[in-house]
This record gives structure tokens, C-alpha cells and sequence, in this order.
């Protein structure tokens, strides 16, 4: 049996197909440009070659449609009968504070996403139509959402509340609901198991940093406060998302410029962070550029250290005074160490110091590692995120009658004996190329 | 020789008579309500009766008239003539980039602050009334202008920029240049003298808290960052501001309700905060109607310190590693208790321990007082901060041709032997009320 899971954002459905006896991821692809002209599929079968078309997909119906063909191929599919899909799990962006949990698609279900498409107009009608589309393509399978924002439903208010006029909250659902939660929860999970520690008393601090980006504290194994809000704009310094700013600048700007209210969002979304201050968001151009004198470009980087470094300490400050662990993640995160020893200069106010050598060696997505110094009371963990393998275990729990939120919940990547095999794979072809990673590789306690 | 003091708000004026050679306070007073139908004037000299009266202002013109009249008014005044005032210090909410430290008022000057009326549009044409009037009322009198901005000007770029379009900088000033700066200049370099250590060797972290609040972080006896940005909407939990909040709640706010940018505006500086989430801005009634059973009340004291914590420990790590001190100042800082207790929980992460004993015995505005633990790594200390004092050796050393930046600079705040007379004689009466203040007192090393 297999699961798979669905990302459908506003013009992409991204895929992956999970052996689920096996352990083993079988085939990966991205359908892009959907509602263009022309869509492009990307597919690769573990052990095959990659395959690439173009085709027309007006919806993300045609999108799904495309996807099942592909994975029923003789030469690039890796299923021989739809039947073989135990279930699908859907990636959704939000669930308002309707969904504390993952859950089976049903037709309230999806008339509840609806209701919170006001809070991602952008994704929630690409998410929703996946859903659909999916549905109807595999009418007697079972569907699971696996929302980004659950995971932060356990935020107490001072957290999760804003000091804005209260019936924004009331009627406007205006509140922190945070994103990357399937991220988080996997990585809070996994620094568990390398600390050795129960979940409920594991304080870690995580930080997801790829192109967008977020911080989450969290205390006793679950989410008390994470730096995205209401949307994904909130917070660190991102490739083109602002994160924080004095909320004056906005009125000021519209003022001065005669920008609408959504010429503004999409500013702040679109035109600003990294790319505002530099014209470059990729993290990897932004640094080859400092390095070659771009005094824009290091302020960039600065500036996201800067930011980055104080979410670290202020959460440190909502653990109860231990913090067992700081968690770098996502592609900046396991890839980008001058963005991890930026941010954590100062970091030894709270016990956590960074050992350079090992920082600078870790380059490298496919295994954990440990780069604090021996000394260090607060260990920093470098682990590459799994959110597909979260929302396949969802699904396949949500099928099978086994899930529950994830407090009462055990996943297979808290075992210790836990291996990712495609992941394994690739770690060892890495260690081939660099032995010294062998030296940093974080083992279960 | 006096100094008099004046700090024009944009429908009142502020001033205090300060007496150079026996350094103590003669008169202090204010004028509201300039520009009603008609305005008052509460005066009180030091020893003497207060006296009120109703007058008409229609500007800041006027105002300045009365005030120098009660001046030398034979009953309530406190000086015989004019040529008694030495100089005339005024406070200023904004500098832009143009003013790093005091200035004597030119024409030239006025020229400038009229360039800084977009960064404060409320306040800026207020300041420059206040200036130009008492220039024509006092000709041959020096007129000195402190900034609120100024002692934040040595913030490193990764504390000011924001991750904006760049040009908003370069073309709009789009900017952090923080405010309360003549307060925290104060209570740093009063830390400074409690902790016996020279300025440029002094790390703290100070919490101005009053109706509004800021927190400002100082590394070496200069300020590294601070929580106000553009304006003073940014950063804590205010009376009546939301501080930050996630920036695309302005867009999704405008479009759900059809409020214009000024509205949004007005908003957030004057309905939010803890207005917002509980109906009150006053600290008092807050703490008083959650002592109830108020839970939205209560909701806004966690909020309060949830940020202001979170804040604390996050410049903590701008400090490199070492924090001497943190200061609570200003209304609430001095006085409220409730909020310095529930901002401190947790801080033990970057070594600072507040005594619950001496935190609730610490209630007055007149004394420095220490409140953490014998063991504390970093101190905690209330101090009543002194704007005033600030404002008026500025101008006298302005005046005198003495005058530099405050890194170069020695006011008479910063000698060991420094006492407050009008606040000494106010400290020996609540010590006779509470002779447990006694043992909290905070004396220079």
C-alpha cells in the first residue's frame, strides 16, 4: 500500500508517493504553471529517470488527472492499480481555529475550509480545489487535510492575541495562527529523540528557514509562540516577505505613494525582505554577492541574523528557563551556516554556542547533525524537515482508524531506531564526498 | 540662573523651572487644552500653592505668554526677571537622521525640523510652535532643542533598516529611530553609576513604561536597538498602541471593513493596545478590574508582559553575552509591580532573578530602588527616570559652549554624589510611610 500526498498551492500541485511497508519513498514530481497557457510536470521514480512534459491544465483537476496517469505508467509509475493508494493526505494552509488536528475529508469538511478561505485567499481555494479534484479522481479512497497551522493551536493567548481592538478577533478572526506547523512537529519531535527526552519534557526552539521562515517555542513538546501570524508576512526576514515592521510604515507608505491596501500586502509579500534590500532572495545569491563586496547584500544578511538572533533569545525566555535545544531546518537552515552563525553570536546569554568548525563543515540536507560546542547547555541541531512524512503518517493513521493529535499520537520518526531510506541514501553518497560529516552526525541518546 | 524647560504636545505645553545653582526644581506646570474654546493652566512652584485658571490659547503663542507671566508673577512666581533664565531647553519627538544630539535652535535649525513634519505629523508642528514662540517671547534668551530620537542614533543598520523596499528608506526615511531617547540616556548612565562601572563598559536593557513604552537596548553606554520604530506605534503592548503586530492585518483589516489608511492609523495608536483588549489604558484600573475576575483585563496584563518579556531576552543577545542590568522606568515601570513580576518570569534563561519580596515593597516614584535576588547575575533595577534633567543640563551646556554628544559628555547625573533635591525631599516622606523601602534602595558602588 501506498500514500500519497497532495501541496496544491495557487498555481502547483506538488506530490510524493510513500511506500508505507516498506518505509521508502517511491516517486516525487511538481506540476507547475497550472491555469497558464501551458503546465509542466516534473516526475521522478526512485531508480528512474526523471521525467518531464509539457501539457494543458487549466484546473487543478487536469493536475491531479496527470498525476494518477503518471504514477500508473508503465515506464515511470510505481503503482500498478489505484487501489494500491491507501489513502491521500492533502497539505492545507489553514484551519482558522476550526482544525486542532488533522482530519478525514468529508463534505463538511471541505465547507469548513471554505469558511476560512478569507484567511488565505491566495492558497485556500488552490488547496480546496486539490481536494476536490482529488476526490473525485479516487472516489473510494480516503482523503486526510494536514493543516500547517494545527500545530500552533496550542498557543495560549498571550501568544496567540494581538493588542488590536478585540472584536477583530470576535468577528474578523484576527489572531497569531502560526504556519510551518508540520514542519515544526517533526522537528520538534526528532530533536526529542536525538536528546533522548520524553516529548512532554522537550524545550526546543525551531527554526525553519527556507524561503519563507519561521521560529516556534516550544515548551513540554508542544507550540507556546511562533512568529507568523494571521498570514505567513509576519515575523523574520524572508526572501521577499518583510516580517515585522512598525505597522505605521503601512499607512505612511499609502500616504506617500497613493499604494491601495493590496498593492501594499502584495509589496510587503512579494517586494520586500531580502529582495527589498538587496534585489536578490536567494540566500546562496545573497551571500556570493557579500562576499564579493555587496554592501546591500550583507546588510540583508545582517539583518536577517539580527532578527533571527532575538526570536531565538526572546523565546528562550518563554521555556521556563531551560531550553534544551535550538533546531535549524528547511533549506537555509540545514544549508545555510553563515545565516546559522549569524544568528547565534550573542547566543550564549542563553547557553547556547555554536561550534564554528562544525557549523562551517555542515553543509548538507540529508542527515542530522550536532553543531554546538561539548560545552554547550543548549545543544543546536541541524535536522532536515519531513513534512511529507508527517502528512503521510496522518493520513495513513487518519485511514486506519489509529490517529489522534499529536500529543496522544506516536509517529514512526520518534522511534530510535527511525531511518529515512531515501534520505540514508543520500547521506551516505554525502559522507563519500565529505567524511568529515561523519564527525557532527547527531545519534538518538 | 534658571533653565526652564518646555515640551509642546500638539494641544498642550509642558514646562519646569530648574535652578541652576541650587540645582532643584522651582516651578513645574502645564497648559492644556491650547486651541479650544478655552484652555487652562496648572502652575506650581516649589513650597507655594498650585494655581489654575481658564484662559484663552488659541496657539502655542499664547500659552507661552501665560506661562512666562505666572513665571514672574509676584505671588506664584519663582523668578523677578527675564534675564534670569539662562536658556530655554525644548523638548522634540523627532529628529529624522538630521540631529544625532542637542542643538541650539538657528534658523537654520527650524529649517530643518520642518523636514521631519512628515515623520510626526501630530507632534512636529506642536515642537516647532512651542520653538518659534518662545523664540519671539524670549529673544536674547538661548533656545536648545533634545530630541527624543538622538541617543538612538548609534544603532548599527541591522537594528534600523527594515526589510522594505529599499527606496522606502532612501526616498520616504523609512526607518527605526526609536523615541523615549532622553529617558533612556538617563537611566542608562544612572545604571551605569549603580553598577560603579564606567558608561562605555555598561550593558542594560531598559523598559520605559508608561502610557506608552519602549524597551532599548545598551551595549558599551550606546543604544544598539530599540522597540519604537518610524514612529512610536511600534514594539510592547501600550495604553492605547498595539506595538507589532503581523503587517498584513492592516490590509485585511482595511478591506474587511473599508477603514482608510488614516483610519487604520488612528486605530491602532489610539483604540488598540490594552484599550483594545480590555476597554482601559490606565495600568491601575487594568490591574484592579483583573484582580475581579475581569478576564479580558487579565488577558491584557499577560499580553503586556508576554511581549515585554520576550523583548527583554531577545536584546539580551544583542549584549554579547553579558547583561548588567535591566531598568524598569516611568509610570508603570516604577509602579507597577504586577507587570514587572509577570515580565521577569522566565529571564532566569539569560541570568536574572527577580526577589518577589522587594518587587512588591518597590512602589514608589521617588527612590532607586534594586529588586532582584542577591544571586542575580544581572540586576535589576527602578529608576525614576528624569527627562526633565536631561533637557535642562543639554541646554545649559549648550548655553555655555560645554555641550557635546553623550559619549563625550558628563552630566551631573552621572557623579556619585548626584541627589535630586526635589525628589530627596519627596523620598524621606514615603520612607517615613514605608521605612521598608529602605532596604531596597539602590546606592552607587
Amino acid at each position: 500500500m501506498v500514500i500519497l500526498t497532495l501541496n496544491c498551492g495557487s498555481s502547483s500541485a506538488k506530490y510524493q508517493v510513500y511506500d508505507w511497508r516498506n518505509k521508502d519513498i517511491l516517486a516525487v514530481g511538481v506540476v507547475e504553471r497550472i491555469g497558464l497557457e501551458y503546465s509542466t510536470i516534473e516526475h521522478k521514480a526512485t531508480g528512474k529517470e526523471e521525467y518531464n512534459e509539457k501539457f494543458s491544465s487549466p484546473t487543478h483537476k487536469e493536475a491531479i488527472e496527470l498525476i494518477i496517469k503518471m504514477l500508473l505508467d508503465e515506464k515511470h509509475g510505481v503503482i500498478k492499480s489505484l487501489s494500491e493508494i491507501g489513502a491521500v493526505g492533502h497539505r492545507v494552509l489553514h484551519g482558522g481555529e476550526l482544525f486542532k488536528k488533522s482530519a478525514l475529508v468529508t463534505d463538511e469538511v471541505v465547507e469548513q475550509l471554505k469558511k476560512v478561505i478569507p484567511l488565505g485567499p491566495l492558497h485556500m481555494p488552490a488547496n480546496i480545489m486539490g481536494i476536490e479534484a482529488a476526490r473525485k479522481a479516487m472516489p473510494n479512497v480516503p482523503q486526510a487535510i494536514v493543516l500547517d497551522t494545527a500545530w500552533h493551536q496550542t498557543m495560549p493567548a498571550e501568544a496567540f492575541m494581538y493588542a488590536v481592538p478585540y472584536e477583530w478577533y470576535t468577528n474578523n478572526n484576527v489572531r497569531r495562527y502560526g504556519f510551518h506547523g508540520t514542519s515544526h512537529l517533526y522537528c520538534a519531535k526528532r530533536a526529542a529523540v536525538l536528546l533522548g527526552k520524553k516529548n512532554e519534557d522537550t524545550n526546543v526552539i525551531i527554526c525553519h528557514i527556507g524561503n519563507g521562515a519561521s521560529v516556534c517555542a516550544v515548551k513540554n513538546g508542544v507550540c507556546v509562540d511562533t512568529s507568523m501570524g494571521l498570514t505567513p508576512l509576519e515575523g523574520l526576514v524572508m526572501g521577499s516577505r518583510s516580517g515585522d515592521l512598525d505597522p505605521a510604515i503601512i499607512p505612511y507608505m499609502m500616504q506617500n505613494t497613493g499604494m491601495s491596501a493590496m498593492e501594499m500586502d502584495t509589496t510587503l509579500n512579494k517586494k520586500s525582505g531580502l529582495i527589498g534590500i538587496c534585489g536578490m532572495s536567494d540566500r546562496r545569491d545573497v551571500a556570493a554577492a557579500a562576499a564579493e563586496g555587496n554592501e546591500r547584500a550583507q546588510l540583508a544578511i545582517d539583518l536577517e541574523c539580527h532578527r533571527l538572533k532575538k526570536y531565538i533569545a526572546g523565546y528562550a525566555a518563554l521555556l521556563g528557563g531551560r531550553v534544551d535545544a535550538i533546531v535549524f531546518t528547511a533549506g537555509v537552515g540545514e544549508m545555510g551556516g553563515h545565516i546559522r552563525k549569524g544568528s547565534c553570536v550573542g547566543l550564549e546569554v542563553i547557553g547556547a554556542k555554536l561550534d564554528q568548525y562544525k557549523n562551517e563543515i555542515c553543509h548538507c540536507r540529508n542527515g542530522e547533525f550536532e553543531i554546538s560546542t561539548d560545552d554547550s547547555q543548549v545543544k543546536i541541531f541541524v535536522i532536515p524537515t519531513d513534512e511529507e512524512l508527517v502528512i503521510t503518517e496522518d493520513a495513513y493513521a487518519l485511514m486506519n482508524g489509529t490517529y489522534d493529535v499529536h500529543t496522544n499520537f506516536h509517529y514512526t520518526f520518534e522511534s530510535k531506531d527511525y531511518v529515512n531510506k531515501g534520505r540514508a541514501r543520500d547521506l551516505v553518497k554525502n559522507l563519500k564526498k565529505k567524511p568529515e560529516l561523519k564527525s557532527i552526525i547527531a545519534l538518538p541518546r
